[in-house]
């Protein structure tokens, strides 16, 4: 049970702001906690409840990404929710729904801008976790988190090269087979102009097995040209 | 609708030894399709509901751990649960429900033995993936699953010396920093005995951290020690 009438009644603002109604079964005291940063206290925090949101937004992704598009190989939903269950996906979200305020965390923590992104995102599965344990089922998250990851599922779709295809690409063969890939990246001899964008040349491989090769004017960009690759062809083998 | 009714009352046996209800609201057809390999069709098979039934049973598996201990640390249910999902032990889970006679699969794919682990675990997943999708919930899968899990789950916490603590060490610093741990075995100088039980010494890292230190009689002995050693650092420091 929370205590705390003040507390309560933040919570319960928050509730609604998910556009949940305000007598939604929520277990108040896990959505505190949820949002209770360790720096506040080392055994008493949103850790547990982050280890279980993760597999819920997980799950959810899933369900949604074969729901929307039944068609797309297993390939293409996997490289699609690495990305939009990332922590920058993740903090993106927590931001838009307004969670941050509700976050107890010491400054300490929050003197670490590096860290924000990071524990925008643990707090927002650790949310979903508690909303997931107060039920049991997905009632409470679905409801509004449904439309803002097939926003974000559309969105990689359309647009893939703003995201990160070697995270992707790195859950895939992670999830397949339990290596890493690996990339050589050289200078392209066919150009010479620094900024050209085809200065660089990368290819990945996993273990013996060529997955894909890209171009990019920096190495960075090359590699992620090169994930790309690999991906449409994981895409194409439908597997 | 899945229209063979000779496979039908087979699926029906199937949920029965699950220990569910001849009545319950199973959707066979996706049932049918968890119990499809992809040898029998490249689109109509397990695949994606494999994706969505690795969600599920990590979601269960979280929430269990929760559960029965609620006073370990996260560091230590990620560890379990790496063990509890791997392909060794959902196709044993397989097994011991008695899936396997309803898999339908190419006779290509069986004469293949090294196989038999990936597609046992697969389809089991599949399975979850299936019964999940049919309520939206757990209802069809806790009943049966979380005392095996749980006896799993017990098992390791017993005698974690049986299982493989590279592959949960290494789940940890992917889930954490997204990159591997690295392993550096040497000759240990103070023994001569060549079957000496601490034979070899192996040190594991994360980049310029130093995670762990083993000692083996094989070089695959004291890297598992190593990372045992390293596992039980990060449940003291509660990370």
């Amino acid at each position: 049970m929370l205590e705390d009438p003040r507390r309560q009644k933040k919570l319960k603002i928050l509730i609604q702001k998910l556009g949940l109604p305000v007598t939604a079964p929520v277990d108040l005291s896990l959505l505190d906690l949820a949002l209770t940063h360790p720096s506040i206290s080392s055994t008493h925090n949103y850790e547990q409840l982050e280890f279980v949101g993760d597999s819920v937004v997980r799950l959810i992704s899933a369900e949604l990404l074969m729901e929307i598009y039944p068609q797309e190989p297993v390939g293409e939903f996997a490289a699609i929710r690495s990305i939009i269950v990332s922590d920058r996906i993740l903090a993106e979200l927590a931001e838009s729904f307004g969670i941050e305020p509700y976050l107890l965390i010491g400054s300490n923590a929050t003197g670490n801008p590096a860290g924000r992104q990071s524990w925008l995102a643990d707090a927002f599965e650790a949310v979903l976790g508690a909303l997931y344990l107060s039920t049991h089922n997905m009632d409470l998250i679905r409801p509004w988190l449904d439309q803002a990851l097939a926003t974000r599922a559309a969105e990689v779709l359309r647009d893939p090269a703003r995201f990160n295809y070697k995270d992707a690409l790195q859950e895939w063969t992670q999830r397949k087979y339990k290596i890493l890939p690996k990339y050589q990246v050289r200078q392209n001899k066919q150009v010479e102009l620094p900024q050209h964008e085809n200065r660089f040349v990368a290819e990945v491989w996993l273990q013996e097995r060529h997955l894909g090769k890209g171009y990019g004017r920096s190495k960075k960009a090359a590699e992620q040209a090169a994930a790309k690759d690999a991906l449409l062809l994981i895409k194409a083998n439908n597997n």
